[in-house]
């Protein structure tokens, strides 16, 4: 590399902001400058990384010239308002937020997926897919490529780290007050999440899915390039911290075994085979998930109830993989770009 | 009715034996003597009965003779070694066990869908179905008849009381020791239940899929007496205490559209619909199940990836519907006739 190279994070001080973090400084990244970015009520705070002190500033006074990479992560308004300013600066953006995912003009990419769609970004702007997207997309598009996906009935269990630090405080303070007997009080939930499950996450559509559903629908379409791709999502929310779960049965144009899918996934980037059909021989959020990078995949079988169907169940971090960790690759993609 | 009518129950003290007898005294079950039968560990105990005490007797020294009704749910060895012994002395048995559940000359009935089944005991036994089962056909019965049901993907979310009040207490000791920074201990469960969720139920079969997937597949057949319909389970336990949760997708013979089998439910026994495509709009464990007698359906909608797929979210109390109504219900039934 010549030129230095700086990269802000905006909204560094959320969960995905955390994470990035972290992940940027376990994997050593070459970096010359970093910039932490928030909104003005966590502004001026201090922050440690790779044992130096940082100050975290004001995102809406801040001048965007010089930013080479900008991740953000900081809400779909946020990434609004201020991606393109980034972006018209000369940085590259990397966007957590939904609000480009859809733009033909932006890439969706899942770096062990399709890294080089990066290049086709004209507006500058490369988004990172949803968390419930992303690990099932590390795990899917190896059997996509190999036996053409028809299908994909996916029932979600998702953690409640992906609605963020306050559901994460509510699923804890109403666990401690149900054990104490005391009412479960909902404000980040319409209704209890602690020893409950919610069939719910986003907004209500016209057609009665969720727009966290429907995300799922079109992100596996565009990340695949495969707009004959049908998905059926049901998303659900369960009293999980970290780690999102994935029941998912697929149909497949040309019959794939179990064994030879179990074989094709043991060889493919990112991707952990846990499958020793026996009592805790399969991969749960709190044994493998958190806290890693890979999506890991178990309880591969041959669907009984369809010739060409196969089932699994993925489970990932949904803050790293299915955030973090990939906007990361994406960043580090963009960097081997200029070498 | 001319003679007096004495009921048994089998597991007089355990979770599901604790509901039937609510939902004997709820229901003012007509009987004139009820005997409470347990295993020597529990013979002895006192117990209140519709304001009556009643004390436990020890199973194996007692003589089923006199024994109209044989409610059992003290789990499978027992059931093998008594339920004929008593059926044997003159009393009919329903068997909250899987031991018969397969048996052709046994049948196995939700009290909705096929009740004129209970005729045909020629062993003096009537098998009451799993728990995930029982919910999922008082649902899809009424579509089967309307619809002719093909093939059902179904991903469940368990409450741990389906496994019992140990599970139950595994669940809350983990959850403390969690938030009080302390290992969890596992015994019941091979990994963590608290805070995570477990795609295993039961024993792993040849095929990959787990015992308590496959009874799904084989009582869904042998209750809607159609062979041909094809089940596709992944069972999974959640940190719930009480009530089950399935995501189902069916895809049916006819088209029947959201609309269609929302209102052919509404009218359906046994079935309550809540439904209303908005935040809290749906029926959940806590909010709906627990402690209550319907099977609730909600998030019913057109399945946006086949022609005739349709989806829905069943939530029903486990230890109520799910075992120990169900088996009250039979016994009402089994009482009719001797009118």
């Amino acid at each position: 590399m010549t030129k230095p190279v700086t990269v802000a994070l905006v909204g560094a001080t959320g969960a995905v902001g955390e994470a990035m973090r972290s992940i940027l400084e376990e994997r050593n990244f070459p970096m010359d400058n970093l910039i932490l970015l928030a909104s003005e009520r966590s502004a001026g705070e201090a922050i440690s990384f790779a044992g130096k002190p940082y100050i975290v500033q004001d995102l809406a006074t801040f001048d965007p010239k010089g930013v080479d990479i900008a991740l953000f992560s900081a809400g779909g308004s946020v990434s609004k308002e201020y991606a393109p300013k980034f972006a018209d600066a000369g940085a590259v953006v990397i966007d957590n937020s939904s609000t480009f995912r859809n733009d033909d003009d932006v890439p969706l990419v899942v770096s062990e997926v399709n890294p080089e769609e990066i290049k086709n970004r004209p507006r500058g702007i490369i988004a990172n897919p949803n968390c419930s997207t992303m690990q099932l997309m590390v795990v899917l598009a190896p059997i996509h490529r190999k036996a053409g996906i028809e299908r994909i009935n996916i029932a979600t269990y998702q953690s409640v780290s992906g609605t963020g630090v306050k559901a994460m405080e509510e699923l804890g303070k109403q666990t401690m007050a149900l054990l104490n007997f005391q009412q479960a009080e909902s404000n980040v939930y319409p209704v209890q999440i602690a020893f409950n499950v919610i069939p719910h996450g986003g907004d209500f559509m016209d057609n009665g899915y969720t727009s966290e559903e429907m995300k799922l629908v079109w992100e596996t379409r565009k990340i695949l390039g495969d707009q004959t791709i049908q998905v059926n999502p049901t998303v659900v929310r369960v009293p999980v911290f970290y780690g999102h779960s994935e029941a998912v049965h697929i149909e497949t144009r040309d019959k794939i075994s179990a064994e030879d899918a179990r074989a094709l996934l043991e060889k493919s980037p990112g991707v952990e085979v846990v499958d020793e059909r026996e009592p805790g021989g399969y991969p749960t959020a709190v044994t493998h998930a958190s806290g890693t990078d890979p999506a890991y995949v178990g309880r591969i079988r041959d669907d009984i109830s369809h010739p060409r169907g196969l089932d699994m169940w993925i489970v990932s971090d949904n803050i790293r993989k299915g955030a973090a960790l990939n906007a990361v690759q994406i960043a580090e993609l963009v960097l081997k770009e200029r070498e």
